[in-house]
């Protein structure tokens, strides 16, 4: 018996899971697989660079099954937003900052609005706006969230309270089928997950970082300014964070986050360090939840696999 | 139909929640609700304070029900785990620092060891060391905790697999009973709730700290090391900070720990400060959970609801 939700309902998937839009790493491919697995594919439109989506855009909208795109508030222009609409995709994602600008013109095309926020006062906000889908994402989880945000496990229901009747994903932390179950015990109508299909056959991640995730662990793990202080992104004038693996220049500059960004010098040797590949080109962004991620499946057999897990822990649990 | 699992069997309770023995809260009265409930009420031992002791004990003792005791590792002498062990309580639950020493007296006495652990690492010894019931706890726990700890969610479940067969229990961020069927799902044989328990007509907190508890919001509370370094508390030289509500030591102090430890003149301003009535004598300590905490019923009548809720939660996940 199939786990059947207000999520699975509204975008008539088979199974209660998302993959998280990682800009770079969720691609077509990867989209598509989660969708053809039976989740909903989110393509990571992240930034919205026009080559990226006019590459990607075709191969997920190929997919013959419902599909979404991401992209992060702050960031993105509407022209990007509005290439993606063109390829019929059934919700567009906002992420970090203020979504409003975007909504008309998602809502004008029919497609379902699904809007991430890290606190209640963004969770009020995305239900007066009319989103469709709310996902409530935990500090655990990998790449950008709320400089000081909340833990998924009471953060959700909390949202779901809060949100009701518009259905919650939560996010964070999620990375196997007992988290999936997890979420649907705290009321959420599914679980939207990243650092899981990072390390999958379809992800747009190089081998090494593919392996770091697998051999990673969660307190391998930090929630810091520090690296897109030191890069230069954007994010770094935003109040979002990255929860990264280790890395050399988060234990030299931890805690000074405002001295580096007044450090050209060090900014500098920054990019001197990656030219020269004493640092990698980019951080690895990851969830606490890495600890249970050790193989590299194709994602459509894994999220089969997931819903396959979450329901046998909902079965399972205080059944002993 | 009620929820079993390895937690129930073992004790003999009905339903798989456990009172956290919160160090002067839970006093006898509250563990003996909690256990009349159907829980296993633990009392908060703490440091282990004889003359408290002496007085809470015999209370909880009288409940007639299965019940524990629990004492800060770091901290308690053996003569005071001795003085509970006179009690016929059925579990001694070690916290925060290595409990190897009082091991071998808790087990002469054929009681069950309950460890609290917060990494993996502590998961592992504590299974070396022959735990009953390991206790995972994540760090939007309220009160004492890991310095740099993991969040409830993806840390419970890699514990669970790491202690099999030993039962697990979570804790941190659970205040309702959709938090306990999340902690089920996970793999765990129950849930530890602090927070949750404060805010009871028998728990040992003055009418002040019990409102702030039923007004405070999960956003407000912070885990740091500035009011133990302030209040010159042992904790100071520990691994373990607090998670507590706002406090303007926390607002005045945040990130200068080491500053303050070396500032004795802002150390005594604040036992001035206490003296005058200007910051309350102790935090409030309070975790992520307190935005599901809105009431102050009866321990034992709140047990029951809690686990009413999980069953219905676990029945209800996935099932729309």
């Amino acid at each position: 018996m199939a786990l059947s939700t207000a999520f699975t309902k509204l975008f008539g998937v088979r199974h209660p899971i998302a993959l998280a839009p990682m800009g770079g790493s969720a691609g077509g491919a990867l989209a598509a697989a989660v969708s053809h697995g039976g989740g909903l594919g989110l393509l990571g439109g992240g930034y919205g660079e026009r080559g990226w989506l006019a590459r990607e855009l075709p191969v997920v909208a190929a997919s013959g099954r419902p599909w979404g795109v991401g992209f992060l508030s702050w960031a993105v222009e509407i022209d990007a937003v509005e290439q993606a609409l063109e390829y019929g995709p059934r919700a567009v994602m906002l992420s970090f900052g203020d979504p409003s600008p975007f909504v008309e013109r998602i809502r004008a095309a029919g497609v379902a609005l699904i809007v991430q926020v890290t606190d209640l006062e963004e969770t009020r906000k995305a239900v007066d706006l009319g989103a469709d889908v709310i996902v409530a994402q935990g500090t655990e989880s990998g790449g950008h969230g709320a400089r000081r945000g909340r833990a998924t496990l009471p953060f959700v229901p909390v949202a779901v309270d809060l949100a009701a009747p518009v259905p919650v994903l939560a996010a964070g932390g999620i990375a196997d089928g007992r988290g999936v179950a997890a979420a649907l015990a705290l009321g959420a109508a599914g679980a939207l997950l990243g650092t899981r299909f990072q390390a999958t056959a379809e992800s747009l991640v190089d081998p090494a970082t593919a392996e770091a995730i697998v051999r990673g662990r969660g307190q391998d793990t930090e929630r810091s300014g520090v690296l897109d202080i030191a890069r230069g992104s954007g994010w770094a004038a935003t109040n979002y964070t990255a929860r990264t693996l280790g890395h050399s220049y988060l234990d030299r500059w931890r805690g000074r986050e405002a001295e580096l960004a007044a450090d050209l010098e060090a900014r500098r040797a920054y990019q001197d360090d990656v030219a020269r590949g004493e640092v990698p080109p980019l951080p690895v962004w990851a969830g606490e939840g890495i600890d249970l991620v050790d193989d590299l499946p194709s994602a459509a057999g894994l999220v089969a696999a997931l819903a396959a897990q979450a329901e046998d822990a909902l079965t399972r649990a205080g059944r002993e």
